[in-house]
């Protein structure tokens, strides 16, 4: 160890000397520009598996591969494969027709959409998605919110042409928004929706999709377009005499058939068809009761007429001038979000269960393309739902073939089996709904959030309530809120402690956590947990000289020795600003002008380099840095028994000028 | 030690057996919840004062000397204070009078109000603050920027009435809001403007304001109301023929003046008050001379006929009614957190330099009282300017009755001296703000922020761009965005880094920092450097897969002893949420799939608690959570050299079970 190396004796420990912390070499800034741009936006390093391949051919293969998975599994595909695929598929299309139907009605368009919107984006996703387990469809929140957002604007009863275009262009929007996302490696903005958060939004949204089923359940014919909790209680009580028993009998029959086959699958995970073939039978079941019973002259509503055929094409549908394109616009970027959060963790939880890896900027960008090609060929919003993901996993499915499949069987469906569904039953459609939107009250979430981590139950329980008592956008930007708040509050008050000595150990540790470790007399060491950010570096500022004036206070109290060092524990601050910087070199100031010695610990590279740069460490002095706070407290130990105290003068034996220590 | 502390015996350092880490015992949610609110908004505990007093009467003296500081310096006040404080306060009058005037101005208001203004409001701080040095008064940023929004929607020109009636509303609103603020001690929203924003706005903002001095300075009676650059340039060079040669002449000749006495006090700061009295002096030259030559009838705008008398009651001047109530309900929030923001940073700078403490939120109740009252006797917006209270401090001022004197000198001129003011020259108002602004355009700490950190210098310079390029309010979107947008960032991008072994020691540090510090060999060890929230659990999770990728890479390519262990270093983290729980969670899960072992080392008590309410502690196993990474790394060195590789199954000699290695 070099002569630099020895700063002081360490004297308590006597292990030997202390080491040096040295102000890190300064990089170019455009290395460092480029480091910090691949940290922020390339965390996962997409371009690895490249770096490593010398020939430009499979070069060219692995880069296709990239952005085509499809291209990457389709060669290894078997028979095998096809097999489990094939019962997956057909398995969720089952699922797919009768809740894609239910779910046009809730966005108020054509229930033929809904089937349109199982046929085209799968395809697309079977390509660009490198899920295998996901299964694309409409999802009911972002239906809602889609209805709830388009309907401020323009009626969908009064006026049902612009509002099915809005509904294609916002869509589009969605499409775009997300594939923009991914594009840019943007992805994270998703992750700023806190789980706790989305429990909490989903779980408001689906009791109010609840809420608004009681129309078809009851049999009401008029019905409040308002969605929170008090509006629809209303609707429901002022016109009792409205109600259909017909209508609520067929309801509850097929309520309790839906949750009780759910109930029996749960239990018996092989048996997972029954549940998930429980949709189409209840859909099959009531259209032949209604057909035998003409049960739709004795006010049970139902679908009626639908149009044979393959999706037709809406490129010219796409309204992009105002007045209606702004809120066609708004509306495409909330729900296109919210169904990214939905898709992004639905693909990422299940490519954890089966251990493969999802990037999740590709993730959207496949998204996004599903959604945009689907605006063009009269399918609205589309994401990979949980439910029918999970059924998809539990029937097996090896790869996006099961999209495949399923598109194909949805395709049979339009070209040939559309007058089926003259006679499903609307209460049929709202049992259906009903049934999904209760399986998404994720209330055991919920307690676990209580008994976890009560900020983040609040911030799921403010989400819950602002859906169900506000609106659904009340409600989200109530919880994009809390969750920013929340981001901010985290920022601006990081928590100090103070630290004292495991016995038998140069280890020290924070004191309310080990009650064993204990305080060294003459010196307080306050660990900072947390980056110092101009957001907290008043209150840092606050809060250190409160810790010293307590710590002073106490002194006073028991008259043990006077304070004369303080320690700052810089572990834990992994980076630092300008005001933080300036907040160091204020403290620097209020010890001295105490009298008192600050001594700086383990500081990591960027606090060096940034105290360099700014003088401040010509302030401190680096002969007060140290590399561990053993180190530290060793030599203000060294020194408070080797100088004279009361004067504190001159030079010790060692030659280590005393002068320093007050 | 006990029986349950030993977990491994600590193999390659041999210095003994591991220390547990404890769960720390579970308190109850309102002690918890009580802690939490005293941190976020009593950080400074500004009760501890009262707690060891117990004589009733000496609390209530106490408790009204914390509202009113005045009670707290008055009775110690001696006629020696008097006397500094009477020189000061005559010097910040001879300054606060033709400022006042300029930025009255300025704002679009009449001169007068400049003077009322700078009346009461000291009056009312010197009672309320707790500032020694602080000087009251108008301020030019805040000026313009009342101008700016205001005149969006009122004429000054057109309806002067209104626009004054507003300008008292915005005062009213901005002064509650900043005693609103105060007193919900929410002071830390103020914080969240980083100082590179303050500067970088400021010196935009000063930049715009010496562009609408053209107008003066070249006599110009027609000027374009936009502030941007671009405009101002145009309708500059468009009226060239316009220009006034008496009053470009007068105006250079003043700035000069000014400009020159100011670099003169800096050279020798003792004679502050040439550059103090220099403004006074210009003002009484330029009226001199224009009475003397009648140049008001050559072009030389002059300001006119000033009210004699104190200031008016403006109580009813308050708009409480739409539609104006809204914009002036804006601009007073604006308008108060600048002009707070700079008070505050203002107060505190001073109190550094002196050794006092100031209580931001208390000042905040101040300045908020003053602008209250304020708006009820015809003043507008004041807060601690810079400038003057630099002049305050640097002309010796002892407390707060430097601002009663500078009221009472204020009170003269506005009672007897206001016709004196009838022959002032524009153009000397107009290079006394120019003089003004050129010293708050602070291209040093800009030069300091690009040398220091980069990104801080990123968001000085679009803050400043924004003001410069489009307008103050623009500035201010752009500069409140950046901030906002580099706090996410800070909290979405924690640094992971990759420590080693500091030779010849038990310390584990940065192996970027520290080119010592060696890899042990069939262990890695992950640092993450903050806290794990929603935000960033997703790249943290992305991030230390690829450190544990690129780490087997390198294995590979050299062909060392391949990865066993993967141990985090929790010491930084500092707080965690319940998606960094389940972060955890899925690192043990996907660590366990690769056939390696994760290893905690050193988490704090927060950590520890949320692992253990939710069970991913069990998950984790206890054994495997060190309270140090020099015990972790010993105890898997241990299992590594002591178990059989290869197969790696059964028990070791010791009797510990070697299933756990992989």
């Amino acid at each position: 160890m070099g002569n630099n190396d020895l700063v002081f004796p360490v004297g308590v420990a006597g292990v030997g000397c202390a080491h040096r912390v040295p102000v890190p070499a300064s990089k170019p800034f455009l290395e460092t520009f480029r480091t910090n741009l691949k940290e922020t936006f390339f965390p996962d390093d997409p371009l690895r598996q490249f770096k490593n391949e010398i020939k430009p051919q499979r070069k060219l293969i692995k880069g296709l591969q990239y952005f085509f998975p499809i291209l990457e599994w389709a060669p290894k595909y078997t028979l095998d494969f096809f097999k489990s695929d094939l019962v997956a598929g057909i398995t969720i299309a089952s699922l797919a027709i009768p809740q894609g139907i239910s779910y046009a009605k809730l966005a108020n368009l054509p229930p033929i959409l809904g089937l349109y919107s199982s046929f085209v984006p799968p395809l697309v996703y079977a390509m660009l998605g490198s899920s295998k387990d996901l299964a694309v469809g409409t999802v009911a929140v972002p239906s809602l919110l889609m209805a709830s957002m388009l309907g401020k604007e323009v009626s969908a009863a009064q006026n049902p042409g612009l509002y099915l275009h809005l509904a294609f262009t916002a869509t589009f929007f969605a499409g775009a928004f997300q594939a923009g996302l991914g594009l840019l490696r943007l992805g994270f903005i998703v992750d700023f929706l806190s789980h706790a958060t989305i429990v909490g939004f989903m779980g408001g949204a689906a009791t109010v999709v609840c809420l608004q089923q009681l129309k078809g359940i009851l049999g009401l014919e008029h019905f409040t377009t308002a969605t929170d909790l008090v509006s629809v209680m209303e609707s429901v009580f002022t016109q009792t005499h409205q109600w259909r028993w017909e209508s609520v009998v067929l309801g509850c029959c097929f309520l309790f058939f839906l949750l009780s086959t759910r109930y029996f699958s749960k239990k018996s995970p092989k048996f997972f068809w029954i549940s998930a073939a429980a949709p189409l039978t209840s859909v099959i079941l009531g259209s032949v009761l209604v057909y035998l019973t003409h049960a739709e002259n004795h006010g049970v509503q139902v679908i009626g007429y639908l149009k044979k055929g393959l999706n037709p094409p809406s490129l010219n549908s796409l309204v992009f001038s105002p007045p209606y394109m702004m809120i066609a616009l708004k509306t495409g970027i909330v729900t296109g979000v919210i169904a990214l959060a939905e898709g992004i963790a639905v693909g990422r939880s299940f490519a954890m269960f089966k251990n493969y890896h999802i990037d999740g900027n590709k993730e959207m960008i496949a998204f996004g393309s599903m959604n945009m090609v689907g605006s063009l060929t009269s399918c609205y919003l589309t994401t990979g739902p949980f439910s029918r993901s999970a059924v998809n996993y539990n029937a097996g499915c090896k790869t996006a073939m099961s999209n495949m499949v399923m598109a194909m069987a949805v395709m049979i469906t339009l070209l040939f089996l559309t007058p089926l569904f003259h006679y499903t039953p609307l209460v049929v459609l709202s049992s259906i709904i009903i049934a999904a939107m209760l399986g998404i009250i994720d209330y055991e979430t919920a307690f676990h959030l209580w008994h976890v981590d009560k900020i983040d139950f609040f911030v799921c329980f403010g989400a819950y309530f602002g859906v169900v008592f506000g609106s659904v956008e009340i409600g989200l930007v109530i919880a994009v809120a809390i969750s920013l708040l929340r981001v901010l509050l985290f920022i601006a008050r990081p928590r100090t402690t103070v630290l004292g000595n495991i016995p038998n150990s140069m280890i020290y540790r924070r004191r309310d956590q080990y009650p064993a470790a204990q305080a060294v007399p003459g010196v307080i060491i306050i660990q900072i947990d947390g980056p110092i950010y101009f957001a907290n570096a008043s209150y840092l500022r606050e809060r250190i000289s409160r810790w010293i004036d307590e710590e002073e206070d106490k002194i006073k109290l028991k008259g043990e020795r006077s304070l004369h060092y303080i320690i700052m524990d810089m572990g834990a601050v992994g980076s630092i600003d300008t005001s933080g910087i300036s907040m160091l070199k204020e403290v620097k100031k209020v010890v001295d002008r105490r009298g008192l010695q600050l001594v700086l610990a383990n500081p990591g590279s960027e606090v060096m380099k940034k105290l360099d740069k700014s003088k401040v460490l010509e302030i401190i002095g680096q002969e007060w840095i140290f590399l561990t706070v053993g180190e530290a407290v060793g030599a203000c130990s060294y020194l408070l028994h080797t100088c004279k105290p009361g004067t504190m003068e001159g030079v010790n034996e060692d030659g280590v000028a005393c002068a320093n220590v007050v």
